[in-house]
């Protein structure tokens, strides 16, 4: 579940490239941005009870309390444990229980049963990131130079991946919140960012040869390299997102009920699921609301459609007589500047399938398994969403997700070909 | 899952029969009777954290939080909804969170999904106890002598009720901990009743027709009746429970692992769930351990077997060339004084399948859901144990549980015939 | 599934007791027996094509062919491999393919795959079936006398057991038949047999103690023994059994929807699968019909209701304001002559749970696993059935199925006690 | 699942292109052609008994007497109930029954049931298709001009289709003979076609555009238009298919045990699965033996890996340090003749996802559900297996399933990058 754009962004712009400037200078912007990544965090899970941090509402989401000690155990396990002199592991429990799915570095608990370790408990956690804050500052700003060029590509990802967990624990909250009958909110003064209104205008994607994947020097996964060459045919990409009221004159149509509309599987889980409308949608009275970060809400018919899967947004396109675009349309579009609301919003959906670019290779050791294993039956998601932390999107950020994923912040926008 | 003493065993013996005992007196009774149950209740969650309370292992167990609510509900609907004057719910939202069963009480929430409930939290829980508790009490002292005629019996079956439900709160949460691989205590200080040590002695069951049921006018779940006659051959009783050293025996010569001794349902069991002993015990370099209300701990060899289900009883008697006793045989002996711990270590299981006494008919309305439907496919039990509230045991109670069943504190003893 | 009558019965009476007549007459007598009950077997099966037997429509039923084969795998396995000298194994493949369920005569075929096994084929069958006749028959009528005491009863109950099997192969095809749109009749010409018209009459029971199980030296199974005393309180118990007029009477009061009627565990059921009627029922264009062994037919209003679980017959009888008999009110009504159609309509749910008789122990060996070892979670069946053989039934004949079975012919009688 | 070369190439070369022959030719060319697939399919069915036809050993198979009606109704659904004047559908009850999963073609029956359903029995549907034949040869053979124009892409498109069940009717009967302990034999006398031997030789893929995609106006299904430019980068491509000793070495280097090798669903699977070889191996006594047409035989070392999944082809590439290959570079490789055995022995996994090529619309209708609505999940093979009917493989053919499919007659061959 990548995201993250370079953090350096956040950055005045004194330092780039930072590989330039001072160790010292450099010292102190990694222990910065390690400060108020690891803030972030405590901030968003700072609205949530003990009883809300512990709870796992699906085996695809994950409790509160564990997202805040996995990414710590992430810090602890390739950071400090090789590169702080001396350092013990704060608890010899924890390793197990917090790993995620890296089978290089160690057993693991299984991921289906988070939501039954009530001990150590949300405070308890707390105590655990207190302890590897320390180390990890005092590791940063006590490093000689030899030390600072091998950790802080550590640190780095470390946040980054840390960025990844704060939008995961939004997305499973609302998760959770929408599994209880009384509808909390997670934050009641929360809405919906403003999308750009939709002018029905479309924006020219050059055919021909055009390049993929990430440039330069900037930070990225893995998963976003090699740059590569491919051939595009012309095409025309929307420059607005699919709205709520799309969608509802989608399901006036028939959107749901027509097995035309629908790949095989699509239509088998719109079956066995009941599904009549996105996620978190339910009717009330004949009006539509859906559950959202401030409860449940009425419908706004000029918001991006959210909680959309992607047989859902392909049957939508379908319906509408046009495609989703693959995600290299979609990062040419990105980078020529042809989308609103390319990032900040919705995820979109992309017709590709998750896939390694040519030439790509997994790293070796436990951090090689951060993408690579990934790559089958999950489809592409471009952009971010507005649970994407500040300044973490980039043009070739590459999400994926299984094509019966609804819990992310997930909508879609089309294309068609002349 | 019944379970009770008459609450008026607590008292000094004065008021007995407590029908003929002033109004005044007997107001003074229930609301002590009332705060001393409640806060009983309080003081088993009291060791736990709000964590530890919202999570559900199974769909057979309840989150301690949803424990203490749901015995609240039941005074508030069916004591203080009809009884208490001007008496509003305190939360419209709860009634359907936090009735379990009863059908003709309303709508209510799916019970596997108990735990996916962390609004109203554990503190939020423990003022609507507050708020119900001040109701009832206030209700209780100023009733007069008519209202008092009518709330005093159902007083003292939610008290009753509540009672049940204390020794659920210690079996469920000790199976949460159970899933922890860190083993937590609930209490470190814990320790196993000491049993009557084991001396090979019988108890004779008279043959002939016997009594069976609750005489008297004391307090008795409507399963106790009516009284009736049964015909039993002559028996002989075991004195002791059966013992984890004569456990250990049984699984040295193969218990687990020859077909011949099971069930056929129960030797699926087994093969479907690798049971290779009784449940909680793991085996730790060659010794075997149990998980306890104290973490886990070495197997104490002179302890009676606990957490075995019906299906391991009824191995193990076979094994040993004996058998469990019927509930009528169990209730005959233990009228007769022929058993030491039949009360306070481990419910006994017995051969009786859990069936209405001849003559039974449930009560109308929702109270008449409290234990006749549920006489099917269970087995009953006789006795209590250790998690049974102080005074809460009589020789007509009966136990019921799935033959499967291994999270409650279960045992057996056992009896042959000449 | 037990079922039987004494085959003496089929007999001039010229022989009992058997065992006093000479041997010459006894090989005669067991000779011609086994010709009949083999023959029964394959005229049940004649009027199946090849695909018809060896399809397995849920793992409780069995294909034809597998019941063809399996019971001439017990006449292999229990009499000619231990005692016809000489006897080769017929094919070394055919123990582990029809060995159903008897752990300690060898390793054998997971019962829900027996559908997948399309070699040896009915034909196949058909030539094991000829070889082990001729081999039985040429035991039977070559054995001297020593050799006749032991196999007579190793024939007498292979014979009783394929009997049963002869029940099952019809009830199961009939499964098969009700899972095709079609509607495929297995004798266009069946009709249900008469019962006895309805005359609102009861036969009074008498209290106190009666003997229960099977008395003298005649053909039972273990599960019928011992006798012994039981204490009986008054009853009423119904002539006749319950109809579909009844039924439909119940179904048009909220029978199917009142879940004050039902078990819990039935209600669950219900639910679950939908049940809005008897097994094989369905309603067309406003009437109703039933699935039968002549295909698809109206429901007959005088006929005994046919093909309803324990739940059923217990939530029916609780809408009657009455009760199941328990199987020892059924014995004793049985002996006393109190009913009409005890026999040869449908098997009659009791609310007594399957459990052995005090002091019954089952045999040592595989065929002690005949029925020992199912003696949890089901209930007692009494009577027997328009599919039962001629001549294969008695008072004190125990059957027995989980109380969520339908595809067995089971119905019901009610007793209330006065 | 798509199959099929132009059955004109069967021809002797006098027709193509086959749209300017005379009527009477066409007429008698589709005459031939119907006739001689009609009597393959039948010929493959010839070797199994009536009981063999019968079964479905899993929801992906389906019996062999359902294949041959099935193909039958597809010609009376879209050939002979539009175009045959005054025809009348055999049975009413056989499209509900044959219909597979064209949604606009009618209700169906469910899929997993198709095993279920005894009746109509082989020999039925054998009647069924002759009836079929007599109607559409006679069609043919009197149809008019502008008739023919109609019908014969029908006739085409309809023979293609039975030859793909033809395939599949050998992988399914496979499939049921493997859960058949006794290890029956489809034909004694098969052996797997010889494949060329491993020269360790290598085709160089040329850098580029290239065209991809069915060019000309041959037999094609939709899926392989439109013909649409790749752009490819420079690859290796190997000559031989991966053997069985190839396969051996893997295995025994850790293939199946070693998590790093496989992509994380593959892995999940391979624990869920309990996999340790390909496909319908066993081990005996140290030697391995695979479930073959001929029943079982010890595996051959030289011939190529059959009955892998995606995840196993997938791990065993990663293992060995190179690639799957694209469909494009398979495609570009097979029109330069750089691979032996690209044909007829087994399908090649490549890895690529199924998807739409550029442009690509499923026709309307229902023959616009044969291909486009599985577009989903599901892997791309190419290439042709040992079971593809003579004259059924093309160098644009696109098959396809789901990547832990293991029963269809599956293998791989590398590429790699310099």
């Amino acid at each position: 579940m990548p995201t993250a754009t370079s953090l350096r962004k956040d950055e005045t712009g004194h330092l780039p490239p930072l590989a330039k400037a001072s160790w010292q200078r450099q010292r102190a912007y990694w222990s910065d941005a390690f400060r108020r990544v690891r803030g972030e965090t405590e901030a968003r899970a700072g609205r949530l009870s003990p009883e809300d941090q512990v709870v796992q509402s699906m085996p695809d989401t994950s409790p509160t309390k564990w997202h805040r000690a996995h990414v710590t155990w992430f810090f602890e396990t390739f950071l400090l444990a090789p590169h702080a002199p001396g350092y013990k592991i704060y608890d010899a429990r924890f390793p197990f229980l917090f790993n995620s799915y890296y089978v290089a570095a160690g057993p693991r608990h299984a991921r289906p049963k988070r939501g039954l370790i009530t001990r150590p408990n949300a405070e308890e956690v707390g105590a655990y990131r207190a302890h590897v804050d320390a180390a990890v500052t005092a590791l940063i700003e006590q490093a000689d130079e030899e030390t600072c060029a091998k950790i802080f590509p550590i640190v780095e990802i470390g946040l980054h991946h840390e960025q990844q967990h704060q939008e995961l624990l939004l997305t499973d909250i609302l998760h959770v919140f929408a599994q209880n009958p009384t509808n909390p909110a997670y934050d009641p003064d929360w809405t919906m960012p403003q999308a750009q209104p939709d002018k029905d205008a479309f924006g020219n994607l050059p055919s021909g040869i055009h390049n993929i994947g990430h440039v330069g020097d900037g930070f990225h996964f893995d998963n976003e390299k090699p740059v590569h060459p491919v051939l595009l045919q012309p095409a025309r990409i929307e420059r607005h997102l699919v709205t709520n009221m799309l969608w509802l004159e989608f399901m006036a149509d028939g959107g749901y009920t027509t097995p035309a509309l629908w790949l095989s599987d699509g239509w088998t889980q719109v079956q066995a699921e009941g599904w009549d409308g996105p996620g978190y949608w339910q009717q009330i009275d004949g009006q539509w609301f859906a559950m959202t970060l401030a409860g449940l809400q009425p419908v706004d018919l000029a918001s991006p459609v959210c909680h959309v899967s992607y047989y859902e947004a392909d049957a939508f396109a379908r319906w509408a007589g046009k495609h989703l675009p693959t995600e290299m349309e979609w990062e040419v579009a990105a980078r020529a500047g042809l989308m609103d609301d390319a990032f900040g919003l919705v995820w979109q959906w992309t017709r590709s399938a998750y896939a390694p670019y040519p030439g790509y290779r997994a790293a070796p050791g436990a951090l090689g398994e951060y993408n690579g294993k990934f790559m089958i039956n999950q489809m592409v998601l471009r952009g971010s969403s507005l649970a994407t932390p500040e300044g973490h999107a980039r043009e070739s950020y590459r999400n994926f997700f299984y094509p019966q994923a609804r819990w992310q912040f997930t909508g879609l926008r089309l294309v068609d070909y002349p």
